[in-house]
């Protein structure tokens, strides 16, 4: 950067402009509408326009807006606004404003004077490529729910040697939950705010964690019949509830008579490419071929590039979906299978099911599925291994936010109330556990339930269930412990969640409070406020009314004149009174 | 960037680094292998490692690799390297060393230690994540022909009031040029180098252009019949050349009887959602219905997101490749029709045709469209307006590198040699016009022929034909300029080509001569190398030979001792003796 002799940028730093015409810097939000982003370096540029109009017009005239500066992550700023013409067929180009002067920026790069030839072009709005997420979902909570462990309502359906279910659980024990178990505990779930239930797999397996499905057109009997989860699904249903199945389709059981096939005939098996084998004779022992994470070799992973097993996954899927009255599908190791399967599944399910959810699991950044034609939404692990970091203190709230928004930076703006926030699975140590502490626990389940996306509740989470590393993280639920001080507190948030509006279609606004080891924001919705502040001290903090913050809604603090007082490991919510900027 | 007390830097410009685990940043190119780039501020950073291994590998071992700078378009630079790991899922993260010290740039954020957690993913390359590109047509010159102009070989096929070939055009002005002519003129085009002839459309339309067919499975009897266009596609396989057709997919006539049917039984026609239709009725007056860049009623835009039109459009380009062994096909306004089509388009075509060519027009960025899953490349006008610029005076030779190098950061680096450059089309004003000059046209075909890239030559650009704006830029083929001193300098300079490996299939080392109003650069393959130099000055040019400059393979200049000499207007084409590194 240049400095003028009184001191002022003469320029701004031109490398960390970052724009392209597609992906998340320029995607259709509606039939003639588009999203443009425009990356900059933090508090570099005072302002950024936009000069837009119809690719086809080549008239002088042209639109200008100014773009909002939507996200920081403590080193790039995101400029974000909304663009449309009539035509929706689009050219466009920037303008940075900057204490010196200005600059364009434009397809051929920056200029100081532009022509309509220079700029950018987004050239025609199709359809499919609106970005169309399903509504109801938005903000929504949901109930992960590991069917054996949950609640036995049918014992006659247990297999051998299910232990009680105060019993710690070893790798391959049965406790005997089944359908009929959830149904008799709807109402429980139902009380807690919950919208969406998604049931770990129950297609036959000969594993309780049934990952490993034997046959995907048969539920496991251990769980009840076809006609039990038809049952629950109603029973779902009659409460305003939807349901979610996990569909395994990365991989499949060695024992799965496909496989099987294979094992048997070997490259005369007429599904010899429905699996990952390079050379024959392949071996179950030996495990040379392709499996889950090429570990497993009782899991073969299946060919999903191949159109037959892209066919089958998606008859299995509308089967399924027609059966059951499914609303979505949770899926399983959703960015290891193709492309390809995700787009045709994508396009064959949501043409019978259009309000179908599809959330993929994936551990890591996963714009590259959601780009509106493969899946709507996927489990946002960056939040719970941003707000660990932070609850064990390896974190001050700044990094936090920073990393919320980095992450952030990398999805379209309309998947923020979708991304699957949670704080444990049953692939991770439970949340209580890892952090060592009931208090801790609850507010991190707070920060989340007061957070935009859907939030995830891990069965027991919400009763601070304790648990290790698998087996360990799946112990049976705890019934036990239904009256206990943090399940009662953690069920009035959720049902308080459950009722705001604000909480589940808001905008997010982070605030740094004056102490750190606190976690507070804003969140904003048809003109209405919530402020959110969880403290994550030991003592009690004293916060200055910087925010317009009202009446105390939920949980616990003082409101004294233009001071605020949250107790240690508390978390409260206010009512704020008018719309405060962001800090 | 804080400056520490020696002067060093301390630190780097975190805001312009950029990768995102997808896209153009992390993609596959074989089975077990990723290009990985990183992009920095130019000179920003000393070295740049990727740390890499299998992402179910939780042991401390880790690969490290040095990263490549391989383009700086003077503002950013781009580093790239290929990364293998034997189960083909990844995970990686990079370390930035500095002047300063060192930085570790992880999924995360920056960091000073890292852990696996804080990888970034690419969880798996499925066989269709990997772009194939028909490596045939790497680097091969591309000849563009507009039927009715080239070369009327049989007079009984032609249409009323056809021109001679001395007269200027009109709007829909005939010429008599058909499928005969070409095959009369096919010696001509083999003795260019020419490896592709790609035609301009041929189906039936009431049209000189045929942009607006009206019906897909009909050739137009002005042209011949098709088994006139079945021999023309036998005369040029004999010749070992390939046929490439144009499809126009975005629109049709509104002559064309599905067009029809929907004007006469307006909303009760069963074509009613093959096109962009809001309201009824319909009228093609009004033109109250989506067209042609929206301007054009005589040209109603297909739905390209309907399914019928999907299947329809590739049933005619599967008709049409069995029947005449095409080759590829070029495809108009590509940008502006649905991904759905393309992605189905590709995918069908490729499973019949594997080596099919599918090359998109598309004016600006595209690499929406080349992500590997639509088409294989596209028309790369960013290449024609830089040189053009160069040639006007408009830009210098460094700002000409830096949008090259910009535009190449936008594109896959398989893709350079195989993008289609091009100096004008039916759709500019001819080159040779534009630049008002014979000389400077040489030249500026003269880049195009030893660039990286499909070079295209539009129909006599290798005469130097003239031609203002449309229709002017259609004039019929001036056979008489056959023997020009430019057409002879032309022809010997495209038949290099053709026979150069090196110029086919090499990198590209722009350079930087003393001298401005030169464009110099080294290509390189397999060890051998070329050096070019183009002089747009009106004086010749002295230049000290920095880059092991051997003897004059083509061209004109003088080589004495260390000093290269090429007169005004000339360029010239070396033998490199050794390896040099980019200037």
């Amino acid at each position: 950067m240049k400095g003028s002799p009184d001191g002022k940028e003469k320029s701004i730093e031109r490398s960390a402009i970052y724009h392209i015409s597609e992906h998340n810097y320029a995607y259709a939000v509606d039939e003639k509408s588009l999203k443009i982003r425009l990356k900059t370096k933090r508090d570099d540029v005072d302002e950024v326009f936009i000069y837009f109009k119809n690719l086809y017009d080549h008239t002088e005239a042209i639109n200008r807006k100014a773009m909002d500066k939507i996200l920081s992550d403590g080193i790039s700023d995101l400029y974000e606004t909304t663009i449309s013409v009539e035509q929706k067929r689009f050219k466009y180009y920037f303008e940075l404003i900057y204490p010196g002067g200005n600059i364009f920026y434009t397809s051929d790069g920056f200029m100081s004077e532009v022509t309509e030839i220079n700029c950018f072009f987004y050239p025609y709005i199709n359809e499919a490529d609106i970005s169309r997420l399903p509504s109801w979902a938005e903000g929504e909570i949901l109930y992960q729910i590991f069917t054996d462990r949950f609640y036995d309502g049918n014992p006659a359906n247990n297999p051998d040697k299910t232990r009680a279910f105060d019993e710690l659980p070893d790798k391959d024990t049965y406790y005997g939950g089944d359908f009929e178990g959830i149904i008799d505990r709807l109402d429980y779930i139902a009380g807690l705010g919950v919208k969406m239930i998604y049931l770990n797999p129950v297609f036959l397996s000969f594993s309780y964690h049934k990952y490993d499905t034997v046959d995907y057109y048969q539920i496991d009997s251990g769980f009840g019949n076809a006609s039990d989860l038809i049952r629950l699904s109603d029973e779902i249903h009659r409460r305003n509830m939807k349901l979610i199945l996990d569909g395994v389709f990365n991989h499949c059981s060695s024992s799965n008579p496909i496989f099987k096939d294979v094992l048997t005939n070997q490259s005369n098996s007429k599904y010899r490419d429905w699996f990952c084998i390079s050379d024959f004779p392949i071996d179950e022992i030996l495990g040379n071929y392709d499996s889950f994470g090429g570990l497993v070799p009782g899991m073969p992973r299946l060919n999903t590039d191949n159109s037959e097993v892209i066919r089958y996954v998606i008859d299995v899927a509308i089967y399924w979906t027609r059966l059951l009255h499914l609303d979505g599908w949770r899926l399983d190791v959703a960015d290891e299978v193709s492309h390809d399967l995700w787009i045709q599944f994508r396009r064959e399910l949501k043409s019978l099911f259009p309000d179908i959810l599809l959330l993929g699991e994936i551990w890591n950044h996963s714009s590259r599925w959601l780009q509106g034609n493969e899946l709507d939404t996927a489990t946002n692990y960056k939040f719970m291994r941003a707000i660990h970091d932070f609850a064990q203190g390896r974190i001050n709230s700044r990094t936090f936010w920073n990393r919320i928004n980095a992450n952030k930076m990398l999805y379209k703006s309309q998947l923020y109330n979708y991304l699957v926030n949670l704080v444990g699975s049953h692939d991770t140590i439970r949340c209580r556990t890892l952090l060592n502490s009931v208090d801790l626990h609850v507010l991190v389940m707070a920060v989340n339930m007061a957070f935009e996306g859907i939030p995830l509740i891990y069965y027991g989470d919400e009763l601070c269930m304790e648990g290790g590393f698998d087996p360990d993280n799946r112990r049976a639920m705890r019934w036990q412990d239904l009256d206990t001080e943090c399940a009662k507190v953690l069920r009035e948030l959720s049902r308080f969640r459950a009722e705001s509006e604000v909480l589940k279609k808001g905008s997010l606004i982070p605030v740094y409070p004056e102490e750190d080891r606190v976690i507070a924001f804003c969140r904003e919705y048809a003109g209405e406020g919530i402020y959110f502040i969880a403290n994550f001290n030991e003592k009690s903090v004293e916060l200055r009314n910087r925010y317009g913050i009202g009446s105390l809604i939920h949980g616990e603090a003082m409101i004294e004149d233009e001071r605020i007082q949250v107790k240690g490991k508390k978390f409260a919510i206010f009512h704020r009174k008018h719309k405060t900027d962001q800090q």
